[in-house]
This record gives structure tokens, C-alpha cells and sequence, in this order.
């Protein structure tokens, strides 16, 4: 591209390079980073580890974030923005939190031609200014609970390579910070929040995901505890969907963060962090897509339909045209998000590879003897079964294959996972089972010593202990033998 | 607050904080500020030049951002998303264009410990890392044309004092960068944008503006040319409100995006660009408050509605509340963002002062007496205009209210902006006019040493050269005295 000597690629070039060029079953990884490119979800950017959110992957993210937005709006949440920079200072405050994020900060050491006094830092996750800025806001107990939520970008310069959406040096995200009157309410702020994540993955995205507690080791820094939601890639590797923190009083004691209380004193507040990023957009690349391109659940899908017109040069296209605006008009009016592919120089087959790329769930065609019939064929991206649908019922039919197919995804997801969960009661096992892929659960005695063995020898984290599931009586630690205290998943990960 | 003694403020104090501390007419630039706080729009930051945008600012933003984003998706725009950090080398690939950031420009410098071995600039605007990915997105005429928008912010260190909305070292903005085959096309690109924002201000935020080219010497940095909109502020200054840009091929040629056309020939592309920002809610702020507060156009509003519910500890409010909860229903029902303000240990009289200060248009209060009359009284924020309801009629009613104080609000910053505008002979008609305020408008001879001479002594730029107003035959430029070639606005300026 820049040698100057660009050339246009011919027609057969562009088909050529529509197509994946490897299976999923085959390099899994290859696989996913040649859809996110092919299907226009995203690109890699010039500075190193960056990347760039295509329009067609913007709209997914625009889909999880209304999702979203609307739910949290409605439990009284309110979006701010705060500042890019962080001065070194604020950051320090918390000290391990400082030092949890300061390997892989980006600093701002000059404007202009000046160098600054005091560097800043390219916001790694907004706590500091945050909080900052709420112990000037928050006064008696009447300005609780404060929920503010933030939709930004966040960066954290990455040494490993790129991998779109998974590992980047920025990526997109929204970031929750409460404040609240008592432990109780603030806890119970963690656990809705990370109930509305699950939504948005169940509901939403199709992806199914467990949930529970990160070790102290995992746990982010600065916090109290970690909850996580944590859901299987069909290569057997775990990805952590989202996060949801109690803080305790741990940044309220360092920013000062007190209220009056209606018993007349001082007190801390309550804290808690949460976020959700681009990252669930790879999640959904993985989870669904296969062999011919992405696979979208419907209530994600920027596209939810597509419209082909089955029209060939020696056609007469006007009648057929008309009859798939018609169609276009009426899908659009039952609220379905529409396409109607009219292009010219592209044939039906070309169009018909293109959607499938794109992961369009359904996709409508109608030609000439279909007009004649008064009927329609429809085909479903997930299954690839085909229908004729009369075209009176066509709203109707739509809205409902639509329905099956987000039930389906999600059914056949749900399927995968808990055949993906071992339960293993040796530690020879837990290797085996980690060289497999999937999670691996069973008694742990609560020690990092063993959860570090594990990781040095398996490769593979503790992702969460589980809410609803404690060790059996006698059960052991599978690394050392001692009595297990809690039961633990484990599992490599993204 | 940083003392560790911090004190609990009494309700009294409370009260007295929450009104402005001086009159619109006293002393401008203190009542803008005092407002933006005090109605809890934004805040200063830690880092110098910093603010934050607090949640009632987002939702103005929201209004904003929305309006706009729906008109631009209608006409084909898609919304993207760039990173943050640009490398150096993108950004010197257009000299002139570098040269005009480069000293207020953030650099990084470092990532964790390490030296970068190419700095980064912090996003000032994203023209070339956006002009980098569209070299390789763009490759025959079917691509074009490619139409991009980002939300996003953008920061240049700001030496100036800071001003909320108007001079801050980042800001809140969208930045629109379209690729087209034809000069035409980008062309009419540049004039659609323009007359697009023109909407945002006139219908929804009630703000009247002037439209025309800036001048070479004001253009954006790498345009060809740069169009804008200008309002004009109580105190006299102009604000810029948005400006819209024809790039031509001065970055095409510069980053090789080229296509190749139906007639099989390889081109570079024609290029726009365009944005609106925050900016737009501090003159919001300017133009239509009042020494009580914010008076929001009700479209923009986040809250178009306050019920206020009289009760005193004496009532009986059981019935008062039930009936305020029922109109609030009726009222969202209808479409109307409604807030009822049932908040106990807050009296009446202090939640008119609340909501009068956060510009909400209108409130309506029901008491016993209205309970028992079947009526509400209606009390508008523009005029302060009360007036009793009849329960039966009230959606209809406040519907109807709304409309006119959008109306009203536009109308009558239309006659101030009219009375702001003299036409002006001399030189020294020029002075007298920058000292009162306003727009001079005059003859000028095109010449940027004319221009330079007026700026220096009288503070005052060219703020644009309107499109459809010629000089007449024999005028003269009023600074050298030569034949005027255009007809010039000069203003001192935000």
C-alpha cells in the first residue's frame, strides 16, 4: 500500500479473499484473527499492540452498550466523564494499586516542547480520579448512594502480541463506580451488577457463563474481593467476560471519602468498581462463529436480516425489486433491523458468501418464481436449513425464527460448557484435563502456594470459586493433600 | 477536604450555596462559572486544565450527541472507533498540518519504565491515524464513499486559564472524516454537515448562528477550506460553534488512499472533515441563563418536567403524592421526560430554587388545594410565567408549553443576535464596535495583513465570510482602504 504502487485487485481477488482460509477445528487461532479482519469487525492500528474498532464491530459494541446503559439507567446509575490524564500523584495514593498497574502504563511526560513537572499517566481504569473528584462531591448521607458509571477507552501498554479485542494495548470499555452508605448496600451493589453482566452475556450475547469469586491473588488490585463471570472458548480456553469489585473502605480511607450520617457523624463510604469491555465482541467471534464466517445471535446482530434479490442479468429485476422493498418496508416496520442487498455487480451467490461472513442470522431470498409462488426462502445462518415461507406471513415467520435462533445459540453454548467442566480429585488429573482444555473443579485447600504450583506447571488459573458450591466433607487439595476449603475452577485462559 | 477535618454542612448552608452569588449583568465570566458548578454540570480536575463532566452535563451531551447521531446515521455515516495514542512519524506525514498542533501537543514518552523508542502523541484530532487505516480499507469506487464519524475526546495543553466547556486541555467532542470520488461530492459533504449542525443549534438547543468560510489565516491546519458556525454570546464574544473542513487532497496524497474508478484509472480521494463538542453546553449556558440559573430549551433538557408536590409536615400528603405519581405516569406516558421530586426533609420552596437553578423548563406543583380544585399550577422557567391547569388537561397542556418555550427561547436569541450585528464604514467605527461587542460587519480587501492589523489592535479575528452576501460595487475595505473583495464578520471570540 505504500510503495506507490497500489493495485486494484481484480473481481476473482476480492471472491478469493472473502473467505476464511483455514477451519476453525483446524488453527483456532488463525481462524479467529482472519474473521475479525475478513468480516470488518476491526484492524490493526499503526502503534504497536493497537487497534481500530471497524463500523461493523462498533455496531455490535453500540448493541451491548445500549443493552446495557438502558439497564443500569434504570436501577439510577448515571453516565460522567473524567479525565485522560492522571496525575502520578493521585495514583500513588492507593499504593497497591499503583503498583498493580504501573508496569504497563502509558506516560505523558511533555506538552508541547515543555517537559512537565509532574507526569501523567494514560488512565489505566479510573478509580484515583474518580475518587478524587467524589470526595469533593459527596457530603451527608443524602448524596448517597453516588452510581456513576463512565464509557471510555482505557490503555495498558501490552508486551505479548496483539490479539484483536482479547489483548490490545487500549480498548473500549465501561467503567462503574459506587458509593454507598453501608458494607451491606455496597455488597449488594456487587452482586447486581454482576447479575446484569450475565444478562448481557445469557441474554444478549448467547454466551454462557459461570460466576463466583477470584483468590486473593487474582483479585483486582486494591479491592476487597473480585466477582468475575468467566465462560469457555471452544478451544478450551477460559475468558473473563467482566468484573465486578468491592472496594471496602480501602480508597474511601486514602481519598478521604466521608459523609454525614443521619446519626450526626463522620463515616467512610462504601465502595465498589465494575467493568465490561470490547473484549465480549471476541468472546462472540469465538463462541458462535464457524467455517463460513460469524455466527450472530439475533438480538446483537447489527443486521438481523438480510434481503437478496435473486436477480440475474437476463432477469427482469423491476417486479422482484419492488416486491423486497415491500418486504424490507414491512420487516423494518415489525422493529427488525433490515437489509435489502440491492447492489448491482455482485451476484446472488457473492451476497449470499458476504452475509454469511457477516454472521447475518437470517437471510430472506426472493426471485422470479418466488413472486409467482407468493413465496420466500429462508435460510438460517446457524443451522443453514432452508424454508419457503409465504409471503404473507413473512413479519410473523421472521420474528420467530429469530427467536429460535437466540435460543438455540444459547442452548447449544450452554450444551458445550458443562461438558467442558471435569471434576478432578488428583492432581495427575488436573494436568491431564488442563492439557485437554476446559475447567477442571475440585478441592483447594485455599493456599496461593498451591494455586502458584499449579499455574507454573499447568499453565492454568483458579478463575473463580464458586457462590453455591463448597467442598464435600474429607475432600482434599488435590496439589497437597490437606483438607479443601472451597471448591475451585480452573481452567488456562485468554 | 484534604485537611481530614472535614466539616458536615448545615442545611442553612446548604441553601445559601446553592443560589448564584452574582447577577449575569454584574459580572459575566464569574455568573458562567458559579453556574456551571453549582448546577452540577461539571467540575475542575486534579490535572491542570482538566474537567469533568458530571452526570446532569452528560445528559445534556446525551441530547446532543443523540440528536446529531441519529441524523448522521440516516445519511449513511457509521460510527468507528481510533486509538488514542498516535505515533509521531502519522502525524508529521502532513507538515503544515503537525506543525499547527505541535505545541499543544501531550507526548508519551514511556511505557511502564521503558523509553518508548518513538513517541506517541495523545490524540489532538485523529485525521491522520484515521487517513492511515483508510489507505488500506479504500480500494475501487465501490468503497466510496466512506463516511466515519467518532465520539471521542481530544486533548491540547491548554496555558490559558481554564474555562469550563470553552478552554479545557481535553474535551468531549465527535470528529466526522469522509473519503468521496469527486471534489463535488465532498464538497456538498462539507455544506450538508454544516447545515446539519445548523439543526442541532437552531432546533435543539435554540441557539441562533451565523454560517460562512473562515478566512486562510483561520482555517483548520491542512484544509483547503474551513466552514463554520458562529454564535454570538451575551457578553458580546463570539463562540465557534462547529466547524466543518474540505481537506481536497491535501491528506489523500499525503497517506496514498487512492481508488480506482469505473473507468479502470487509479485516483486519490477527496476528503472531508467535521466537529461539534462540548463547547456547544457551555454556550448553552451563556446563552440562555438567568441570575436564578441554567433555563434549558426543553428538547435538550434532561429533565423537562419537575412535579413538585406541596406538602408541609402539617398535610396529610397521602393523596397529594398518589395524585403527583399518577401525572407523572400520564406525562411519560406521553413521551415527556418528567422528574417528581417527592425527596422528604426538602421544602417546596428549596426544590423550586433546585430546579429553577438546573434550568428544568417547567414545573408543576399540586397541593391539597389543586387536589381539591382538580387543578396544578404551571410555572415556566423562561418567564417565570404561573398559571392554574386544569388537572384534565395537563399532557395536552404541557406539551404545548414546552413547544412554546422552545419557540420563545430561539426567537428571542434571534432578535439579540440581529440587534448584535452593525455594519461598519471606518476603522474606527471597527474599534468602537469590538469594545461594545458584537459582530462588525464590513468590507475587507481579502488581504491577511489587514486582518493581522485588526487582531492586533482590537483583539478581534475574522470570524467568518458569509456565503451569500457580496460587497457592494465601489466599498471599500474599512482598515487599507482598497477594493473590498468580501464581506467580513469581525468579533472578539471564546
Amino acid at each position: 500500500m505504500k510503495d506507490g504502487n497500489k493495485q486494484a485487485p481484480s473481481k476473482q481477488s476480492e471472491k478469493e479473499a472473502l473467505g476464511l482460509s483455514v477451519k476453525k477445528s483446524q488453527d483456532f487461532s488463525e481462524w479467529y484473527t482472519q474473521l475479525v479482519l475478513k468480516a470488518e469487525l476491526a484492524d490493526y492500528a499503526s502503534g504497536k499492540g493497537f487497534m481500530v474498532l471497524r463500523p461493523y464491530g462498533f455496531e455490535i459494541w453500540e448493541q451491548i452498550k445500549s443493552f446495557f446503559d438502558s439497564k443500569i439507567k434504570k436501577t439510577g446509575h448515571k453516565n460522567a466523564y473524567f479525565p485522560t490524564l492522571i496525575p502520578e500523584s493521585l495514583l500513588k495514593k492507593e499504593a497497591e494499586h499503583f503498583e498493580g498497574f504501573t508496569p504497563e502504563v502509558f506516560w505523558v511526560t511533555r506538552s508541547g516542547t515543555q517537559e512537565l513537572s509532574e507526569k501523567y499517566a494514560v488512565r489505566p481504569t479510573s478509580e484515583t480520579i474518580i475518587h478524587d473528584s467524589m470526595s469533593k462531591w459527596i457530603r451527608s448521607w443524602r448524596d448517597l448512594p453516588m452510581l456513576l458509571n463512565v464509557w471510555n477507552s482505557v490503555l495498558r501498554a501490552e508486551i505479548k502480541s496483539t490479539k484483536p479485542f482479547l489483548r490490545s494495548s487500549e480498548f473500549l470499555w465501561q467503567e462503574g463506580h459506587t458509593s454507598h452508605a453501608t458494607e451491606k448496600e455496597a455488597e449488594k451493589e456487587v452482586m447486581d451488577i454482576l447479575l446484569t453482566y450475565r444478562q448481557v452475556m445469557h441474554e444478549l450475547l448467547s454466551i454462557p457463563v459461570l460466576i463466583g469469586k477470584k483468590t486473593e491473588k487474582e483479585k483486582f488490585v486494591g479491592a476487597v474481593y473480585t466477582t468475575t463471570l468467566e465462560a469457555m472458548m471452544p478451544d478450551g480456553k477460559a475468558v473473563q467476560m467482566g468484573t465486578s469489585h468491592h472496594l471496602g473502605q480501602n480508597f474511601s480511607k486514602q481519598f478521604e471519602i466521608r459523609f454525614l450520617g443521619e446519626d450526626s457523624e463522620l463515616h467512610f463510604v462504601w465502595q465498589t468498581s465494575w467493568g465490561i469491555s470490547w473484549r465480549l465482541v471476541g468472546a462472540l467471534v469465538m463462541m458462535h462463529g464457524d467455517d463460513k464466517g460469524l455466527v450472530l445471535p439475533p438480538r446483537v446482530a447489527p443486521i438481523q436480516v438480510a434481503i437478496i434479490p435473486i436477480i440475474f442479468s437476463s432477469t427482469k429485476s423491476g417486479d422482484v425489486l419492488a416486491k423486497c422493498r415491500q418486504v424490507e418496508a414491512e420487516l423494518s416496520d415489525s422493529g427488525l433491523r433490515v437489509f435489502l442487498d440491492s447492489r448491482e455487480n455482485y451476484t446472488p451467490g457473492w451476497k449470499f458468501n458476504e452475509w454469511e461472513l457477516k454472521g447475518v442470522p437470517l437471510r430472506i431470498e426472493i426471485g422470479p418464481r418466488d413472486l409467482a409462488n407468493l413465496t420466500s426462502v429462508f435460510v438460517r445462518r446457524d443451522s443453514g436449513n432452508k424454508e419457503t415461507i409465504p409471503l404473507s406471513k413473512i413479519a410473523e415467520t421472521a420474528k420467530q425464527k429469530l427467536d429460535e435462533i437466540q435460543t438455540f445459540l444459547f442452548a447449544s453454548a450452554k450444551k458445550r460448557l458443562d461438558e467442558e467442566i471435569s471434576e478432578v480429585n488428583s492432581y495427575s488429573e488436573l494436568k491431564e484435563k488442563m492439557e485437554k482444555g476446559g475447567f477442571a473443579k475440585s478441592g483447594w485447600c485455599g493456599s496461593s502456594e498451591c494455586e502458584i504450583k499449579v499455574k507454573e506447571e499447568t499453565g492454568s488459573d483458579i478463575r473463580l470459586i464458586p457462590f453455591d458450591e463448597i467442598p464435600e466433607e474429607g475432600s482434599k487439595c488435590m496439589v497437597c493433600g490437606r483438607n479443601a476449603t472451597q471448591i475451585a475452577y480452573f481452567a488456562r485462559a485468554y
